[in-house]
């Protein structure tokens, strides 16, 4: 008995070592680069399935951030940004307060693009003090990582996966518009693919299609706009000319928060994973407080409302129109709002700071879900199969609402010109109108039948980018391909300058033979002329 | 204890039909018209699992068949044809003997053409005589099917999936090459996805771009001529003009036996299923008589040779050949060849009607794999991680075996033109040279490590179709669009005639303001001139 196995600290925990080995192999490292907000809570699902997984995840944020907090499930590495956390609290509300003021379309635009632009300023301070951080920088190359895993609508994930020669992957879902499929050489047509802040729907009309057209021709500017510093910083890293996009195609894979049920179909490329609905967890039991209210809402059940976190106020006009439209109807409204309280409330809306978004949705006596129609609750509303009223702020909401709206399962209101008998209608009609529940039921099931929780294929994937060192075997040969090649304006060309060569040709052949003949028959002429003189 | 649940027909089989009614939901009805020949194989391996998920599969078969038989997984429905088993073996047998026959290019184009046609000859009229009988016709409109599963190299199954009103998926490789991107209007770049038959890889130089332009010009003829005769069978059962692709289009999924560690990446689009290797099963145990002969090989191990099922006879002078190049390696080869022995036959080759192909690649002691490049066996060599010599003999085969010795997996030989010292050094190359076996193991490696069996997949997408009554989210709006619309001819037209028109409105202009001003600089000059006199 002596010469068998022995298990120095006791047998669960070696047991558990032996498991874990056994079942997944080796643990490898990640290094992971995310983007401060609402992307980086899906992201974070990922790493901890990872490391649930034996595997070890370093996260590098700026010690300056919103979201991402010290865990169990990750090593945090910090470095130092020459700005305080008033500053990126400012700018990101800068985001959530614009959409309720009535302003002319170039102010909105304008004022959307300063603020925007401060933002990325933000992240572009913070970008070039990582890199120049020699004690961050020494503990990357001291370390050896076996993949990075970034979100790329801030390449520098992308510039410190080439600087550290490790694989990358993207885990990214909407901003800056089209990313992906530029960065992919992904066919999209503009024929029938929407762009991103148009809101159109997969049909469009020739008006829609011109503008569409034109919207997909500035999209390159606005990615030159938008990743100018970048370049800059990298090429100065590199200290060499650094064209980005060659950065990007270097990314094994794309995990891509997008999921068909909600996305219109669209050619796509093999590196390309669909885990939209990863955010979407099995609805938990409610707490007392919550159960209570909901049980107490008796046959009519219940209405969740939120419009995100980003929006902490709504001008006391606007809450006021809410609050009177919210009163028309018998179902129990929870509103998630930190604002001040409208005083026209009702007695069936009840104000809350914080609701468990996702466990009310699943709950069977919600009738419908108010929402700003940021993805991740457009998802948990088709993923519980809660008909939708849409109010979208800003960004990609606009096309998220008109989406869930396109499929018959939600409808959209202007948040800026909505009444209160527009709110009421809505809700009326997505409660009473069958077809919305139907359709939002019929969304949530195609979108549940899948073979695989999107949730473990992102980790699959991550799994295969650290265990293979990339996924070289996916990479299309048309990123070694320049323009001119990729679209055969060269082949093109050649077979214009053969065929106008031949053309030329022939028309020479037979000008001279007709030149030949008439010269024959004219000297003919000319003889017989002389002869019959 | 009396009012709890009891089992009419005893415990097990109670037991199960509850368990199957848990677990899979409701049994399904499932209607298969299938393509004979190699292709079938796969596609049973997803009937045999969809039986034994307690659904119900009707084989739709015509009497006459190769590979169609009956088994207990399945209900087989046979139809009458009007031609004999002795047609149909001709014609196959035609496919197979051609590739030996050392004959012009043109005069092998002719042939190969020739055979073609016949087969689909036979087919179109299988085809005809099934939509045609009553008996079946009736049958099928009275039992209600959930989804029709088909291999639409043959349209018959399209069709009927129309007539029907039935969802249908689509099982498919290769033949006719690229029918699944030109009926999903995929893009298809010709800069870097090289067509099929070409034997380009997807890095092409100049000249093989043009010939491949040339060569994706030519598939929109090829389709036209392979189903002009379908869209005849289809027009006269619908007493209307049908348009064939329109009705391919209809497809919910396309279950594509593609693999990008084989394939090429390409864009794609989000209906298409890989389940590349859905035929390669975990090697069983070998029996008795194969067993000793591998262990009988010693430490050099054997060399698997097969030209798959269509090849039954080889001409003397090239199996001659052949068997001089076997008898120069130490390994012993087991070749499955139906043909007469060839007289230098060497000690080390054995010569055997049939082999457990998969089982044998399977086999530590297997070092090489001899194959005629057939998707099947290449598959089962990716997945085994036998390095491969590989011998094309018609169809796809050339664009196969480019594809593995352009992934420096095997050696490709030209069937006709290769010698004995041809084939020695090809097989001592993949057998000694490391790089051989590292790069099929690494290709090996890739290929299996992924989230779901692919047969699980197939599985678990025509389920998806029984269940939803089709993928209606998956389909793209381009199929609804015209050739104008889909390129955008029409909104650039407009953009061409709105440039123009303002181009001529502002050369008016200037024109105008030209002429005034010079006018009056001319009256002016005038006045000046006759003030002066």
């Amino acid at each position: 008995m002596d010469h068998h196995f022995t298990c120095p600290r006791g047998f669960p925990i070696c047991f558990l070592f032996l498991f874990a080995i056994i079942c997944f192999g080796e643990g490898k490292r990640l290094l992971v680069i995310p983007v401060d907000g609402s992307h980086w809570l899906s992201m974070r699902a990922v790493l901890e399935k990872l490391t649930e997984r034996g595997h070890e995840v370093v996260v590098l944020v700026p010690e300056v951030n919103l979201l991402i907090k010290e865990s169990k499930y990750y090593t945090m590495k910090k470095y130092a940004v020459p700005y305080m956390q008033d500053d990126l609290l400012q700018r990101f509300r800068l985001l959530g307060s614009n959409p309720f003021e009535e302003v002319s379309f170039p102010a909105m635009v304008i004022g959307a693009y300063r603020t925007l632009m401060q933002l990325i300023e933000l992240n572009s301070v913070s970008c070039d003090n990582l890199l120049k951080n020699r004690e961050v920088m020494r503990y990357l190359a001291e370390n050896r990582f076996d993949a990075l895993f970034t979100d790329p609508a801030v390449p520098c994930g992308v510039i410190l996966a080439e600087y550290l020669s490790v694989p990358s992957l993207y885990f990214f879902r909407g901003f800056p518009c089209n990313l992906e499929l530029a960065v992919s050489k992904c066919p999209d047509p503009v024929s029938y693919v929407p762009r991103c802040y148009t809101a159109y729907t997969d049909y469009m009309t020739f008006r829609q299609r011109l503008l569409n057209l034109f919207v997909s021709l500035l999209e390159t500017t606005l990615f030159k706009i938008l990743y100018s510093r970048y370049q800059e910083i990298a090429s100065e890293l590199f200290q060499r000319e650094v064209h980005l996009p060659t950065l990007y195609r270097n990314g094994s894979i794309w995990l891509l928060r997008y999921d068909f049920v909600f996305e219109y179909p669209r050619p796509v490329m093999p590196n390309m994973v669909f885990i939209g609905g990863i955010n979407c967890e099995e609805g938990k039991r409610l707490s007392q407080e919550f159960e209570a209210i909901v049980n107490e809402s008796g046959e009519h059940g219940i209405v969740v409302f939120s419009l995100g976190s980003m929006v902490s106020e709504i001008p006391m006009k606007k809450a006021m129109e809410i609050a009177e439209g919210l009163g028309t109807i018998p179902q129990t409204v929870l509103w998630r709002y930190t604002g001040e309280t409208p005083p026209n409330l009702a007695k069936n809306t009840k104000l809350v700071k914080w609701l468990p978004q996702n466990d009310l949705l699943a709950h069977p006596k919600t009738r419908a879900f108010i929402t700003h129609a940021g993805s991740h609750g457009v998802y948990e509303g088709i993923c519980n199969g809660v008909p939708m009223v849409l109010m979208p702020l800003f960004g990609d909401q606009m096309d998220n609402a008109k989406r869930v709206e396109s499929r018959g399962a939600g409808v959209a209101l202007n948040i800026i010109e909505m009444t209160a008998k527009d709110i009421s209608e809505a809700l009326k009609a997505v409660i009473y109108d069958k077809k919305y529940k139907e359709n939002i039921q019929r969304l949530s099931e195609l979108h549940l039948d899948r073979p695989i929780h999107p949730l473990d294929l992102a980790v699959h994937w991550v799994e295969f980018v650290m265990k293979h060192k990339g996924a070289p075997h996916l990479r299309p040969a048309a990123h070694d391909l320049n323009w001119v090649q990729y679209h055969s304006i060269d082949v093109l060309a050649f077979l214009l300058a053969a065929s106008l060569l031949a053309l030329f040709i022939s028309m020479k052949c037979c000008m001279f033979c007709c030149r030949k003949c008439f010269c024959k028959s004219g000297r003919l002429t000319k003889k017989s002329k002389s002869k019959s003189h």
